[in-house]
């Protein structure tokens, strides 16, 4: 089988290797498709080096089939289409409340053991979902980041009619709002690079650039006095931290996906003032998952929009250098059967 | 009658006036005891003086008891005892979503309009709550800040045996502290003021000096790994802001009450990674002010423990000098009929 091996140093490596026998409680899958998500490209900057395993096998937005079955899994056979929750909560405790998604010891398939980048994949039963066998397995590769935005919209208890403000428009901001506007949001989108303001319009969202439009004034202008009842901050920068605060009418919920690694200004007067909420959100839960699911099988909305481009699994370094040096693509998928 | 105003410049007058007629929907209230808030010494400090209307009566945390009627109120007889609930949201708006207590246009009387430091003080009738006959009118007048603290409880959504952080030791800190014990909750108080401490111990309750003993470690090593589950930032210090997140533990609730004037360093990936929730909460509804005159009037909590001393009305001017040149006082009350 064909496996790919970030080798370090902005570095993969493909090889030849033995299709492995599933161990107990696992199963073989055969990868279909596998996309690019930001941590897999922060992974190829070096950025969390300390905590792969390298070389290592990396990449968990997959679909594919069952291929074989360990001893003890029950429930599933040969063929059968599936997606992987890449979340091993194995070392769940008491004091994690019941959030296993979040639990302290979370280790995540992809990162903290071998990736879906492969022919095959070895991971647990206790990860996987079903999929209809009808499914786009290229979309299908999109349930993982669209299960992250089924999880924000439902963190935000978004209700219908409710006023909407997404900032950032990459891959996860743009699901979230499809899946916001989905559930009867009334969603602006602000974007700063031209190329994905003018897709996230081709999907016929109202998106402001922040560095040529007031957004705070064009908001206001657009929705009075209430403003937005929830923000999303899906951008990771600081500017739209900067008016995260003043995009909220009362009470106005804003839900941070984005990950921030350094302490950031916030204006908490505006917490104060406005009794607005700060709801962080990580990952997704098996909920999560199975809205993702219906809403890739539904075939509704137009997903296959954000698949910039799929190439074979063995031009895996050129795919990750042409990202790192274009921000303007979205999904990349690995096809990982050619 | 006596009345007193603020007229800038650190200085507070007292003066002899006419007793007014209430006017229509107003009553006149014979004012018993009004209390020194945080915000009244900002106001003394020049701080606020582009709200003010220079010279003004300011004062909100009072008792007293109904002296006359104006036309069209009803309902209410002389000599009642009552507190009045501080807020003019006569400008409420659609936009403001029902949430009257924080209403864009809110005016908050004592501040906005003038206010109960003087004997006889007119207001609309619409801000009353009444009060039972064998009230105690000093601790009445702790009424309204002990409604900001039952407010805050609220919005955490506090349950029995949860694990609670109150940071600061100040009026509102105590009495949120006293409030979520009664609740069930488990409450540990950080306080870097060594009077405030021994006030706090004195009151049963486990007390950290961060600046003498790491805090988060002394709450993981007392709570184990689920840390707090409520943190209640009322202190106003950049380093509490610094431990809140890294005392909350999964899914932990973190109430903004303090007031921070200008934006501040948050750490953000504790949000995303522990699905952090941030809770802006600010004054009271109609609900905390009834849960804080039945907290009062059981007279279950040592709330006389708060009240540093009663000086006569006309003492105002050395009371505000006296709290300015000394952190350690807890709640001034002024006699306001003496
Ligand atoms: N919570 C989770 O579990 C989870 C899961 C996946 C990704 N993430 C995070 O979500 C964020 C978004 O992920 P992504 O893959 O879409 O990343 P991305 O970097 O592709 O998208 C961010 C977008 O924000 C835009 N942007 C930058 N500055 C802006 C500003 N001032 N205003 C508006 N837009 C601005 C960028 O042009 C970019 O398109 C990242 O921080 C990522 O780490 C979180
Ligand atoms: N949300 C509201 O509606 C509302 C209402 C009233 C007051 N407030 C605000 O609540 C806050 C508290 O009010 P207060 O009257 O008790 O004020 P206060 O200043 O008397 O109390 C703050 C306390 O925090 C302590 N402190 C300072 N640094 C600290 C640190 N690093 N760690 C722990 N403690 C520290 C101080 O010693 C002080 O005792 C203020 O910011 C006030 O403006 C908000
Ligand atoms: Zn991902
Ligand atoms: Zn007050």
């Amino acid at each position: 089988m064909k496996a790919t091996l970030y080798e370090g140093n902005k570095t993969f490596s493909v090889i030849e290797k033995e299709i492995a026998p599933p161990l107990a409680g696992e199963v073989r899958i055969k990868v279909a498709f596998c996309g690019v998500c930001g941590t897999d490209v922060h992974i190829y900057h070096g950025a969390m080096d300390k905590r792969i395993q390298i070389p290592q096998s990396i990449g968990h937005e997959m679909s594919g089939e069952i291929d074989a079955l360990g001893e003890g899994v029950h429930g599933f056979s040969i063929g059968e289409k599936v997606v992987v929750r890449p979340l091993d909560n194995r070392a769940e405790k008491p004091s994690d409340k019941g959030y296993s998604h979040i639990c302290k010891d979370l280790k995540f398939i992809g990162i903290d053991s071998p990736g879906a980048m492969q022919e095959y994949w070895n991971v647990p039963a206790f990860t996987l979902h079903k999929l209809p066998d009808h499914i786009d397995m290229q979309l299908a590769a999109l349930i993982e980041p669209l299960a992250v935005a089924c999880h924000d919209i439902r963190m935000a208890k978004l209700e219908s009619g409710e006023k909407v403000v997404v900032l950032g428009g990459g891959p996860i901001g743009l699901l979230v709002a499809m899946v916001a506007r989905d559930k009867g949001g009334d969603v602006i989108i602000s974007e700063v690079n031209e190329t994905r303001i003018a897709l996230a319009e081709s999907l016929g969202f109202t998106v402001v650039n922040p560095t040529k439009t007031d957004l705070v004034r064009f908001v206001e202008t657009r929705n009075g006095a209430s403003i937005a009842d929830v923000v999303f901050e899906v951008s990771g920068a600081q500017p739209a931290l900067d008016v995260m605060t003043q995009l909220s009418g009362i009470r106005g919920r804003i839900v941070m996906v984005a990950i921030h690694a350094q302490p950031r200004q916030v204006d908490l007067f505006q917490f104060f003032w406005k009794e607005l909420q700060l709801i962080g959100a990580r990952v997704y839960e098996k909920e999560d998952y199975e809205e993702s699911i219906q809403l890739i099988t539904q075939s509704k909305l137009p997903f296959e929009k954000l698949i910039t481009r799929i190439e074979p699994l063995e031009n895996i370094q050129k795919v990750f250098e042409t990202i790192a040096g274009n921000p303007s693509g979205m999904k990349y998928l690995l096809n990982c059967q050619s």
